[in-house]
């Protein structure tokens, strides 16, 4: 039975709709005082090589929490729940491309399954929608403009691509508040890695996104913003030719029980 | 031949020394704009989980540089060095006692060891120093005082036991001040963990350090500050019976290029 989205205000309702299979749309909007996060899941093989390319790379990939090889509960930021299906779309990479969506990971799971939880842009979304600034898709089922770049991540391991952005436009006046309010937020990607012309990251037309949807600016003056994003570790996968990876679907995050506030102050 | 320490003031001087074997004493008042680091070295079959150790407790284990498996130069950090040989004393761990101590590793070394650098709070000695804290054993042979305390460290796979702490006498009206600009320094230990009362660590006698040498206070109204050590590693080899760790011996330290101010700015 679908569920309606504006009776999904706790992070505990969105997964237990999405592990019943209730839920299989994106989650913006859903549960808005939560931190949402970008899941990562990898064999406990390649999870050394892989927690190093977080901790060189914390700008795309802040980490939220970490569970050990096999568990299934993030502990500390979602009491309860079940990485295996509280995802509403999960993708599969298998040896650099994607071979499957699924709606949860109970035939696949495996004992040596290493899940990572990353931060997502949902907590400074929400933080800079509260300030004045427009994002057209905020709370719709369409998302932000993703970009793959020319920059690349600090390689750990077989772990090497792109560093992937996200794409807002921003009012010229408030650029300035906007920078320092993300730099706040070290675990939901903190400050824009660029500000300005899309060809210096070697973006060629930000109507053509890789991941997401296209949004033209409010207004004239408007300037693109980019931030480093969380689905930096799927083009990875795709780069590095991973053997198996498994990801949320773009959109389609784990939310966590932690609230924007708690992730601001920590 | 010996060294002379006042020569050693360049963080490659003191590794090629080591190196040599020209030094074997403590590398405390050497290279003194430079970071000294932490050493654990573990099998990289357990660096998933000390790697997630690390990230889970951030205060006794924060990371300056992680080699990948087989690597013997930190390249971001001490370009041109050789773990195996640039520590002028390591320690050997098996199954959770200390089975011996080396001069070097290169009769020992395998591909698959992983090495972990973690800051150290030398960095911030120097910045008290400079500010007028006396620090009675800074620039001697002998080291600060240490404590295992009753404090659980946050558990990761094999890897748990107590948190270490350094501990140093504060004159009172600078106790505040020692705080907040030891809080600026997260890759040095950060904020003290505690002030005061040692038996709440569960610390019976501050003249009986685990590690270390004992030092009685400057003055009557000298306060005991506690911060969280990068000795922890070394109590935790023990308490989880890893079944082989080598680290530095106390105070014989792995000394990077990074200044204390690119650490303190980073």
């Amino acid at each position: 039975m679908p569920v309606n989205p504006t009776d999904l205000t706790s992070a505990a309702a969105v997964r237990a709709a999405a592990r019943c299979g209730a839920l299989k749309h994106p989650t913006s909007g859903l549960a808005n005082d939560c931190v949402q996060a970008n899941v990562v899941i990898l064999p406990r093989e390649v999870a050394f090589e892989f927690l190093l390319f977080c901790q060189r790379n914390p700008a795309p990939c802040p980490l939220v929490e970490v569970l050990e090889a096999g568990e299934i509960e993030a502990k500390t930021t979602a009491p309860g729940s079940d990485v295996r299906t509280d995802v509403p779309r999960y993708h599969v990479y298998s040896h650099g491309a994607r071979s499957g969506e699924q709606l949860d990971l109970l035939d696949r799971w495996r004992d040596d399954f290493v899940t990572f939880l990353l931060g997502c842009s949902f907590t400074f979304e929400q933080h800079l929608v509260q300030n004045g600034i427009h994002l057209p898709y905020f709370g719709t089922d369409k998302g932000v403009s993703m970009f793959k770049t020319n920059i690349d991540t600090r390689r750990a391991g077989p772990f090497h691509g792109p560093l992937v952005v996200s794409q807002r436009w921003i009012p010229k006046a408030k650029v300035d508040w906007v920078i320092e309010a993300t730099r706040a937020l070290p675990l939901a990607h903190g400050a824009p890695v660029h500000v300005g012309d899309p060809a210096k990251l070697g973006i060629r037309d930000l109507s053509q996104p890789d991941f997401g949807d296209s949004w033209p600016p409010h207004e004239d003056s408007d300037v693109p913003v980019f931030w480093a994003c969380g689905v930096t570790p799927q083009a990875v996968a795709v780069s590095s030719q991973t053997s198996l990876m498994i990801t949320h679907a773009p959109g389609h995050m784990f939310v966590t029980d932690l609230t924007h506030r708690e992730l601001i102050d920590s």
